[in-house]
């Protein structure tokens, strides 16, 4: 299947100058959802993982269809002030000043080796900053799942020392 | 399975006066999580649902994990400004003023009877607001797959003519 034909793209959004790479079309449609979600089952395998996690909000369902083929669950990394209860926190660099990610505390456990889901690796700093919430609780960083890479951004870089798995480049 | 132990209560959140009721442990637990796919798909029937719908963003994983059992596709419906391209988009009240949510044109087909799924059901604000969405893009409401019904806010009230589905009430 050519996950490529389920991915549009929209200039100019959410900003002038940026190209969108939308991932909707392959979650509505079941044999590509499926497709994509296979093939990271068999690159990292089952019994390798832990725990899924996704990051918000576009990563959800990405990490959703993962945990459930992979039977593991699905663990929320969000944008501050949405995750009730104790958290860990991580503040990373983005075009503009910062940003900062949670993830509630015990959500995973020492040793847990978590496989991170997103359906984008642009510049690579929230991928690297969800690798650092998930070390920072004890836990490993099974790999990076990845819908669609920008490679002219290369965010690849930041996560260089993981297993990432992409299945659409740009 | 009691589905209500995967449920953790915290006061005051987000703010003074909620008691905010979150099914992060569900998700977590991959046995709740696929129970919970389970239970809605027996009660709708996968052979009665064209497309599954997850509202912004605790919706998202319950809707992936049921259209993954069901094998269909799944449809994201966000706040305003988030999804690229053409949109139909609808207003709704919320406790102080109003809010937005939007749904890519073309996203639901005429016909393709479209199952909501979320997280929770409150005022149903948000829920009368999606079930019009998908109506306005020509397709039909086939139900409302809900985690968590706070009944005392009576949301159900104003999504009475749907078929709705839930797992745990307060």
């Amino acid at each position: 299947m050519r996950l490529q034909d389920r991915i549009d793209s929209y200039p100019d959004f959410p900003k002038k100058g940026i190209l969108f790479r939308d991932y909707a079309p392959l979650l509505r449609d079941p044999e590509a959802l499926s497709f994509a979600a296979d093939e990271f089952v068999a690159h990292f395998g089952a019994d390798r993982v832990d725990a899924v996690v996704g990051l918000e909000a576009r990563g959800f369902p990405v990490a959703t269809a993962v945990a459930m083929r992979m039977r593991k669950g699905m663990v929320m990394i969000r944008k501050a002030g949405k995750l009730p209860g104790r958290t860990r926190s991580v503040s990373y660099e983005i075009e503009y000043g910062s940003d900062t990610m949670e993830m509630q505390a015990g959500a995973l456990k020492a040793g847990d080796r978590a496989l991170i889901c997103d359906d984008l690796l642009a510049t690579g700093g929230t991928a690297a900053a969800a690798a650092s919430l998930v070390e920072g609780s004890g836990a490993t960083v099974a790999g990076f799942a990845i819908v669609v890479e920008l490679e002219a951004l290369q965010g690849i870089k930041k996560i260089s020392k993981y297993d990432v798995n992409v299945l659409v480049r740009y």
